[in-house]
């Protein structure tokens, strides 16, 4: 194998496969990226693959001959991303029948020598041939955005570490729960490629770096094909590819949560709300994070409250529009940062029952999201 | 007491003194810091002290009463960081004899209320009233700039994890070491204040707040009063004072150790040697840190190799002007990349002798620092 590429080009995608990368990997080929030259079409593909998520990306390079070799990831990434920009050449003689042969990278600034490993040790990706869709990036993104941080950190609980995929016959939604809270996010299907309804759960992890993905092509005018089988999925976009397996498991009927009929409704400034609840959890993060809300009809405002024993006590009002009898509710206030967070509308409207009873968070900007927070009892 | 003032200057000072609060104090009066409110200069002061170092720092606010007390500094920061801009009012009721008074902060967006501890308990700050030196603020960065990377971070290291200052009737002189590298600095004085000799060491924590308080003062037109006494000292700037303790021991007699002849010197660009260097890194991270120089005078060149069993390798070549015969020598990587980072030059100066011998480094700038490695032995 023999390739010149700019360092600019090389940097930039292999920065993107490496990520997923594991810094101590279960076994040594999988801490490697896996780099193809292809003669014939001048292009140069890398790969990564975690056993759960592959990323391959592929960019013109002057392939002198081709051939495959795995590289271990971050000891590479490190070095080209440090070589000064301009033209860079790789190369390594096959001839030797070494397992683990010296791969040269050569610079204006000198010469690298590294250790690769045969491409024939590195794992098979998986092979998705199944139903495909094609959508635009932004509803992948905004579904993503709008409900990424409500699904569970904790690898444990599994089909909850995702985001739940529903196509209807003309949308799609995404939905994320940690058992407590839940963020739903409905996203118009303009062409519909697929009648049939669909539904899976696919690992945040995988979505996190789509986004990436997405985000680092600067034309995102075009769709981004989606594959789907029975365990497996796929994303291409452009030069770009992302698999990864389906969670296992029965996704709990979150739509029955919602309720379907509120008895009171608050609208307010998401940003004033959201800065008045960063200053209450400087204080309410020393006790359990609860933030008390009193509804004020007749001011037309909420008092928000905090009271933590032997450190002090904060309050804030803010003026809001309100339908509905008074109401003072309790809530965790890291819940409510996160949501409002991931909203970008200037108004938030806040849908109430009971103290007991789900609250909803709706933005007030086009987009079709609903988070569900339980409340906290409030102490007496 | 009550105050009123804007919430950038009080946000921009505590910022200023709380930084050497500790995080988990010895004593809880030791995570406060001190807040006076003087009526008849209409100003307030901040302190902080952690019985070594003490920042007090004072700025113009409507003093309606005055007095003294102390609060939590890491809340009181978090609180005072997430108000909105404008006015705030603090006050609290010395009146309720309390020894953990509640302390009222509040402004457009609402109100917050804090556990404070009396004044009275808050320890003495050190009265240090001894000679004074009257210093440019550059003096004293510089100084610091090119010397604090070479003293040890160890604490158990005592005396070398400070910075040395010897003064001599016209310069002062920086010098720090960690046992195995030495910088020395000097900055000539133009006004001498005070004719004899001194000598003292000063912990570098305190020196990198004092950095802090010349660098958040944008007009550096003004003179630092450096005042000590046998076991004090106390930096004036401004409305910033800081004091710290003086190191105790013998500071080793470090100018013995520079050779006074070389009879080799290589001269060559200091970025491209230290991007070399970083790159290098890469690889000598993973062994021992050995970087091998090889000054070859025919070919006006220094190669550097990195050697790294089971992973790899790497050479770079650099043009160098060099005098004295050709010299293979091992130095320790990251010595060399945390020298050539403290230096601004373009041009950087080698003097050596043999591969066994101190080896110094000098900026070609106008600024006299010199910076002494030993080398490494070479295997073979």
């Amino acid at each position: 194998m023999k390739i010149t590429c700019s360092q600019h080009d090389f940097n930039s995608n292999l920065s993107l496969v490496s990520r997923i990368v594991p810094s101590r990997p279960t076994h040594p080929i999988l801490g490697n990226v896996l780099l193809n030259a292809d003669v014939d079409k001048q292009k140069v593909t890398l790969t990564s693959f975690d056993l759960s998520i592959s990323i391959s990306t592929q960019f013109p390079a002057e392939v002198v001959t081709g051939g495959s070799i795995t590289l271990p990831a971050k000891l590479l990434n490190d070095i080209i991303a440090r070589l000064p920009e301009g033209e860079i050449t790789l190369f390594y003689e096959p001839s030797t029948l070494e397992d683990n042969p010296l791969f040269t990278i050569t610079s204006v600034s000198g010469r690298f020598q590294i250790r690769a490993m045969n491409a024939q040790e590195y794992p098979e990706l998986p092979v998705v041939t199944g139903q495909t869709l094609h959508l635009p990036p932004e509803t992948l993104l905004q579904g993503f955005k709008s409900t990424a941080f409500a699904a569970s950190p904790d690898d444990s609980k599994q089909v909850l570490t995702g985001i739940h995929l529903h196509k209807t016959a003309d949308s799609l939604e995404f939905a994320t729960t940690d058992g407590h809270r839940l963020a739903v996010g409905r996203q118009e299907l303009d062409q519909i490629t697929i009648e049939e309804e669909l539904a899976m759960t696919i690992p945040v992890r995988a979505f996190r770096e789509l986004e990436r993905i997405l985000l680092s092509n600067s034309q995102p005018s075009e769709t981004v094909a989606f594959c789907f089988d029975d365990t497996q999925v796929a994303f291409e976009f452009k030069s770009q590819r992302l698999t990864s397996r389906k969670l296992d498991g029965t996704y709990p009927a979150y739509n029955k949560l919602i309720p379907a009929e509120f008895s009171r409704q608050v609208s307010l400034d998401r940003k004033g709300l959201l800065k008045a609840l960063e200053r209450m959890a400087v204080l309410a993060d020393q006790s359990s994070n609860l933030v008390k809300f009193t509804i004020d009809n007749q001011g037309s405002k909420i008092s928000l409250e905090v009271e933590a024993p032997d450190l002090g006590n904060a309050k804030e009002s803010l003026p809001a529009v309100i339908t509905g009898d008074d109401l003072d509710i309790g809530f965790n206030v890291k819940y409510l940062i996160d949501g409002l967070k991931a909203f970008t509308c200037n108004d938030v409207i806040v849908k109430l029952n009971e103290a007991n009873q789900p609250v909803i968070f709706q933005p007030v900007d086009g987009h079709i999201v609903t988070y569900l927070v339980m409340p906290v009892q409030l102490k007496n």
